[in-house]
């Protein structure tokens, strides 16, 4: 058997509920992370305030250092950042970085059982928490803004203008979160309901049982008002229908029993 | 012009980068929280770990108070959890309840621009701040927990096995989030670029710029191995057709230049 790395157990990252259901393999997580679009990174906002914050963030894994790393090794996640939005001001405060928590969620089914109890979505979710560090070199800056750019539309950067200008530069912020722990959990499969309601006639009689399956779509790109490039180019178009092609895949592959 | 409810604004919950993109309507962000399937919801673990948690849940607005209530009055989120769960632990161990943040985002479309810079992405975004308290009245947990099954599918409590046993009454907690502050961000439109790039023929002949509609797809229904319900109920099929086409639309409507 193929060792594959792993986040560590710690007491914060450990899944007690349903634990069959998690995960703490890397490339798992790290696929996880970089196939959601939007992520939501939680933070501390200030001492007074009794409430965390959450911030809908574009970000992707990477390795600066190790750039040829794989997404089974060890990653940075890079957060894309306004430079004077309040995460990066605290993160710009607290010498060892600012802690955060990074959670990727996509839905892949709505599972209708013979109970609301139960009840469940096929899901797979990955949360990461690591201490986030403002990038301080145009180096490494770039390298994370060249993955988030290529994070939308793979292959993108270079198809546009680059690189970007000093006033680009300077307003754009990349946050590097170390990871220090990190986990998932993916749900698949069809309803799970009791025998002692499956047992039962008038209920099995009454109530359909099944998984709607879920999956995000990219339609057709639509040309802005101003583009003068015609046709779509192609590398768009198969990224577009891949894409709606793997989720569909994987929103069917999860009805079956894992 | 109707006067319409809106979440004061407070230091906490005030957008200030994009600020016209900022909404503080009340019925815009109880409308993203309950047609997003899966909410984020942030919470400190506890005094020694400097990380914020995020649990993925399902959730929805209502007012057991004001059962009449609509979604542009004020309302609570009702948190579905398991009983044994460290939010609803630390919740029943707070008398003022437990801070949470609560976010749900959802992706419209890819918008591709001149530049890396000018990337974007069509979004519709709800983030709440409350106090979350375990529910303790049976009453009170019904009325939730029938609110939460309809947001799976609307109608679906009543047509499965209801009401819930003992064992399902106990087994399960439901969190309500007495909402203090709450903010919402939509960006709608196609790329916005700087004159200094659109007014550069090599540049406008070699990118092209347009959107990407990005939206959730609910597909048929695929019946279970032991569903004894044949055909599929008229109420999933359609709910699950309206969905797609709503959705759709929706990511088409947001090309347009709000």
């Amino acid at each position: 058997m193929v060792q594959t790395l792993a986040y560590p157990k710690k007491k914060q990252n450990t899944i007690n509920r349903y634990d069959s259901r998690g995960t703490y393999d890397l490339r798992a997580i790290h696929h996880i992370i970089n196939s959601t679009p939007v992520l939501h990174v939680s933070f501390a906002p200030n001492p007074e305030d009794p409430f965390p914050a959450i911030l809908p963030m574009i970000g992707v894994m990477g390795s600066f250092e190790y750039p040829s790393a794989d997404l089974d090794e060890p990653l940075d996640c890079y957060l894309h950042g306004y430079v004077s939005s309040r995460i990066i001001r605290l993160a710009r405060n607290s010498p060892k970085g600012i802690p955060v928590c990074i959670a990727a969620t996509k839905v892949d089914g709505l599972v209708l059982a013979l109970t609301p109890n139960s009840h469940s979505y096929n899901y797979r979710s990955a949360v990461l928490q690591g201490y986030g560090q403002v990038v301080d070199t145009d180096q490494e800056k770039l390298y994370a803004m060249e993955k988030i750019t290529n994070k939308v539309v793979p292959g993108r950067w270079e198809k546009t203008r680059i690189p970007p200008d000093n006033v680009e530069m300077t307003s754009t912020a990349i946050l590097r979160v170390k990871i220090e722990t990190g986990s998932g959990k993916v749900r698949q499969g069809g309803p799970h309901d009791d025998a002692k309601d499956e047992n039962r006639a008038d209920i099995t009689e009454k109530v359909w049982t099944g998984v709607v399956p879920v999956y995000e779509t990219f339609d057709n790109p639509l040309s802005s008002a101003t583009n003068k490039v015609d046709p779509i180019p192609e590398y768009i178009l198969k990224y577009v229908q891949n894409t709606t092609a793997e989720n569909r895949q994987l929103a069917h592959d999860a009805v079956k029993e894992p």
